[in-house]
């Protein structure tokens, strides 16, 4: 990869930017509020038809690849490996309006003005509309950045299915794509990856500026819990002979959430579901099974918190004789972002009258999956009140056109060097 | 009431009586372990019969009300008011083999050991197999006393429902029952009923000695919890800026159990069932959802708990920037039973050779609801281990032996007086 540095700031149609991104926001919207737009359902289809056009109005060539990812290209002049922008088109049950849809209507709208203004780039420019990330349908997630890092394992979407127990094969088949074929969407050719997201936290609200440029995408551990005490009698068993395993399993939470936070940030760690059994309102807890979500994008640090909270809990039950299991359920090491893209996107934040906070991402994105298979880059903006995966989801309208230019100045340089 | 004191330990037939019970918890055995006899199912029925069997082996009049509870009666020589022992015949799902099953079977061991060997009572002296008191099938509970003490209310059969949606009315329909008549089992005639029930608590076993005089039954009290805190990204959002509702649940429930434990036995409190909103294991709770069960056999150290508990809770959510909602579920202040049953009682542990300890029931009994239509009083004999509602539920066979000679000697007292 080679640079030109430009740190030139490019004009873009904030109208129509905001306008699509209303738009894009009717596509799978429920009536009480929130979005859900899940991989392959009528929503989906909907909102992937609007971004074709979209493309199409650019005149970029738009195709839909082996998964069902939307490409939009414009063949550089130089040709060579591609410059590619975009994000995901799917959300989580409920959630807002921005996450995966800004980078990607951002992106059409960086590459659409550059292609308005400046022409035909040296190297070839494209959009991508990458069709899942959030797992918020099947037991899977990444199923688009990894189709095209070729990462799918043999046999994936046969085995995969969503809660109703449809496969992730026929759900594909439902919307006219072959399993078979899902190794076509591989490419191995792109050069440079850029996403523009929001942040989905306080950071940058709290201590500004209004972008940040990620060098590192956080190390995430998802673990399982499982407390075992004695059910008893909940009117005629003393306190001081119980072995409650929901007393056991509080104080562990709230040792996870404390060890977290005297780390510091960027250090966190989730129980989001716990159940007990019996669960009845008269029985003592015999078992409560939790879910712990520890993240820290320092592969040390993230150990450290791991062990800390294995720790914790062993502790928190060896004081009340209860027996504690824990079983990883998934484990991702931090993604270290590519230095070089990050400097260009330093560059084009610059252009645009800021300069950019380095930080980490403390959620998972397509772009650390595309980090294998490219040189990969993420611009954050801010996110109000941090607040994300909800429909109170926003960013202030000059936060979107600024994250969009500063996108836009990055493209420029790294797609048209002379 | 008056009563002759004759302090005598009356025989009884051992092997008859373990032999018994070893009949009965076969009857609703679960292929793992554990008993499930819920009211009005053919393991229910199953047992009846075989209570009726034995009733009528004992020859006394046997008959079954309308509700479905099973009478074995002799009448008495100088008649009047009735003397009644017995206990529920339904059972927890997976419960242990004596529960309600222990003060039935010994119930007509010790009227059946006395009619064999002391003729015909001066009073009418009768046992009971209720049909119902754990709530383990419908959403009600002490159904069979309360129908015999004129508790319960109009269409309460037709309202209420198991958890497959049949009402409490088609299910006594299916056994022969008509709902309808449910108010002809009202008793207006008991002087007396006595019951017989293991402990399912620690307090005999720990401190002894192996029989027990229940003075008053604790008082309950069941509220459901919500507490309401905002969902995030549980990677993003900083952990100084969640308001995370299970981590706001986890320190109230640690501070139910500790304020039951410093206020010392018999206070308890217990988090018995809990759950969150969304549940995802990459979010942070928005909501969190449990119950308190919290008693205390005297009124007002019971309120002082609830209070408390109460306080706590506004405390901890405050702190966490929480909101928390508290309502009652159900209320059932402390009873206390009758002071001269508790003396005939107390005459007949000494018989059999032990001054017995006077306690509170820190469970819930068909007594307290009978002590409203009857002079009303309870013997308890140790459990193992303070085991309850549990397939490990177990009794010593000499204290089983033990109480139901001081149950007979008690009715020998009550229903031969000249």
């Amino acid at each position: 990869m080679s640079t030109v540095k430009t740190a030139e700031l490019v004009a873009i149609d904030e109208r129509r930017l905001l306008r699509r991104l209303d738009d894009l926001a009717q596509r799978g919207a429920l009536p009480g509020g929130g979005i859900f737009r899940a991989l392959y359902t009528p929503a989906w289809t909907s909102a992937m038809e609007l971004v074709t056009t979209w493309l199409k109005e650019g005149q970029l060539l738009t195709r839909r690849d082996a998964v069902g990812n939307v490409w939009g290209r414009i063949e550089g002049s130089r040709g060579g490996r591609a410059i590619v922008t975009g994000s995901h088109i799917d959300t989580v049950r409920g959630g807002g309006a921005l996450d995966g849809a800004l980078g990607l209507v951002a992106g059409i709208e960086a590459v659409t003005s550059l292609w308005e203004r400046f022409g035909r780039p040296t190297r070839t420019l494209e959009c991508v509309a990458i069709c899942e990330e959030e797992g918020s349908r099947f037991d899977t997630n990444f199923w688009g950045a990894r189709a095209i890092a070729d990462r799918i394992e043999p046999n994936e979407a046969e085995r995969t299915r969503d809660a109703a127990g449809t496969s992730l094969a026929d759900a594909m088949r439902s919307v006219g794509l072959d399993p078979a074929n899902a190794v076509q969407a591989v490419r191995r050719d792109i050069d440079v990856f850029v996403e523009l997201h929001i942040e989905q936290g306080p950071v940058l609200e709290d201590h500004g500026p209004r972008l940040g440029v990620v060098t590192t995408i956080t190390g995430t551990i998802h673990q399982e819990i499982v407390v075992r005490g004695q059910p008893d009698h909940a009117g005629a068993m003393a306190m001081s002979r119980r072995h409650d395993a929901l007393v056991g399993a509080s104080a562990m939470t709230l040792a996870i959430a404390e060890l977290a936070t005297r780390m510091g940030d960027p250090a966190v760690a989730t129980v989001g579901t716990i159940v007990v059994e019996p669960a009845q309102v008269n029985v003592v807890p015999g078992i409560a099974r939790f879910t712990v979500d520890a993240r820290h994008p320092d592969a040390p640090r993230r150990t450290e918190l791991i062990t800390q909270i294995g720790d914790a809990c062993k502790a928190a039950a060896r004081e009340r004789g209860l027996v504690v299991e824990i079983r990883t359920l998934r484990d991702r090491p931090p993604v270290t972002l590519s230095p070089r893209v990050a400097d260009v996107l330093r560059r084009a934040c610059r252009a645009a009258g800021l300069d950019p906070r380095d930080m980490a991402s403390g959620a998972g994105h397509d772009a650390q999956v595309l980090a294998a298979a490219a040189n990969t880059g993420m611009l954050f903006v801010p996110s109000i009140g941090g607040r994300s995966h909800c429909p109170e989801e926003a960013t202030a309208a000059e936060d979107v056109v600024l994250g969009t230019r500063a996108l836009a100045s990055a493209l420029r340089e790294l797609a048209y060097q002379q």
